[in-house]
């Protein structure tokens, strides 16, 4: 069975773009024709409202987009019933071909870790997704157990390692004898990328995040991490371009590729206006898809 | 309303220990009496069978306990249903008059973080509980979301700086120009500390980790922090004795105080058998909570 990255770059080869659609359901931004009520976070409507968006936006992007980013703490919020909500929504996205990487940023110790792993990578779960995005503020071997789980079952592990929020560098940027701090966090993801080669792209199932504002940091990540996926954080809304996005990918057999570029809300909610018609609704997110699908299928061209 | 590390404080000095069991229904070690078929994560007798477990210990610690620590991923391992079991054990250990810290080690950035924030520390949310812990990777702005609504809600945030696996050395423990990494998490609080003073007892609602098999980087955390409420690791199972778990506490009314101790399976799980009967495995666990309260009561006598 093909791994993680052999699937998102043969998908991503195939539509000539990497886009990755981030799965935000802010409750303040869903367009009205979905909202029930005051949308409080304890009532049963405002889960199921989440639910129909997510799995209409799903309809609108499936045919041309090779992974979702579900966040998961939009749907935490709203207790067993966004879980439930979110559990559906995971299968609707696989179903309609989505590759799920799922936006937890879990992390944790030795048998809790294993737990998080199982949960999300496992064959047997409900919310059995194709990757996850892990922590790894508690050590390396805190890792371990979500990369063991995806070996075993061909799945991802998504390490943050580089971010783009702007004081992200304040912990992530620090000076080390190694470099800068997120480099020796790279550094030991490199025995990792080799288990979870991808045998027919070449492309790791294990991926890291780099932001696209920051170029040099980028490239210093991928001189530590050849081969592994790049989900990259920072384009569009916090004004990276498509050329600084694709910044760490390397030339293809179809373009430049190494891994998948998020956008999120610039694609769900492509107006301010929440109170837009249905039609109109989609109509601007086809039309804010399709621009992106564009400008990224240009830079990787 | 006092803060939660005002009510941490107060109560642990009038139980005489800083104990803080976690409650972590790991599947596989759950006794026989509460166990239900072959306790599949997807089956729903499972969850049942965890939330019954953690009920009964609440049950069995409630009088001679400040606080417990509900481990989240192995909720979250059952899905939506761990989920309502894990929200149903947070009403009834709060019923029970005991401070729950969620152990969610949750992190992430701007509007994102705040959804978790308002998920466990605002009035209106079903998992609302007295603090959580949170992990700072993301930069110290990403947990300003949590600290806000901690000091909304006078409740509690408790973040990850020390931990007290093996491993967690590798990245915490790296040499920057400040001292190790940690220390550069932890100077970064001393803001957030001081603005969740307590006015009670002096101790703030920030909470870190620090790691009773390493004094050092206690003492190092205490002098950047000196009025953080410490959130012990390593005693116990780890091999830490009860002088070093208080080893970053100072002497108040009562003896020393300044954090809780954390211990976990050697209550919950007090045999390495599961096939107990009702009766003996209740009378081991109020034997391990008497032998761990004694130890720590002299600790801090």
């Amino acid at each position: 069975m093909a791994g993680f990255g052999d699937r998102v770059i043969e998908r991503t080869r195939a539509l000539g773009h990497p886009l990755c659609v981030g799965l935000d359901p802010y409750l303040d931004r869903i367009p009205s024709l979905f909202r029930r009520g005051p949308m409080q976070p304890q009532h049963p409507d405002t889960a199921q409202a989440i639910e129909e968006f997510c799995c209409r936006v799903i309809d609108l992007i499936a045919p041309d987009v090779a992974v979702v980013k579900p966040q998961v703490s939009l749907f935490e919020r709203l207790g067993w019933r966004g879980w439930q909500s979110l559990e559906r929504v995971i299968r609707y996205a696989r179903a309609a071909g989505l590759l799920v990487l799922l936006d937890a940023k879990r992390g944790d110790i030795a048998e809790t870790a294993t737990a998080y792993a199982q949960a999300y990578l496992s064959g047997d779960s409900s919310c059995g997704v194709d990757a996850i995005t892990v922590n790894p503020y508690l050590g390396p071997e805190s890792l371990a157990p979500f990369m063991i789980e995806a070996e075993r079952a061909a799945r991802g592990v998504v390490v943050l390692v580089r971010n783009s929020n702007l004081d992200s560098s304040i912990y992530q940027s620090v000076s080390t004898a190694a470099g800068p701090f997120f480099a020796v966090v790279a550094a030991s993801l490199a025995k990792w990328q080799d288990r979870l080669a991808g045998e027919m792209t070449g492309w790791s199932s294990l991926g890291v995040t780099v932001a696209a504002t920051h170029s040099e940091d980028t490239e210093r990540i991928r001189r530590a991490l050849p081969h592994a996926l790049f989900l990259v954080l920072g384009y569009g809304a916090q004004g990276a371009s498509a050329c600084e996005a694709v910044h760490g990918f390397r030339r293809g057999p179809a373009g430049l590729e190494g891994g998948i570029v998020s956008s999120s809300r610039p694609i769900l909610f492509p107006t301010t206006f929440s109170d837009v018609g249905a039609g109109n609704w989609e109509k601007e997110v086809r039309g804010a898809l399709v621009r992106t699908t564009d400008e990224l299928g240009a830079a990787v061209a």
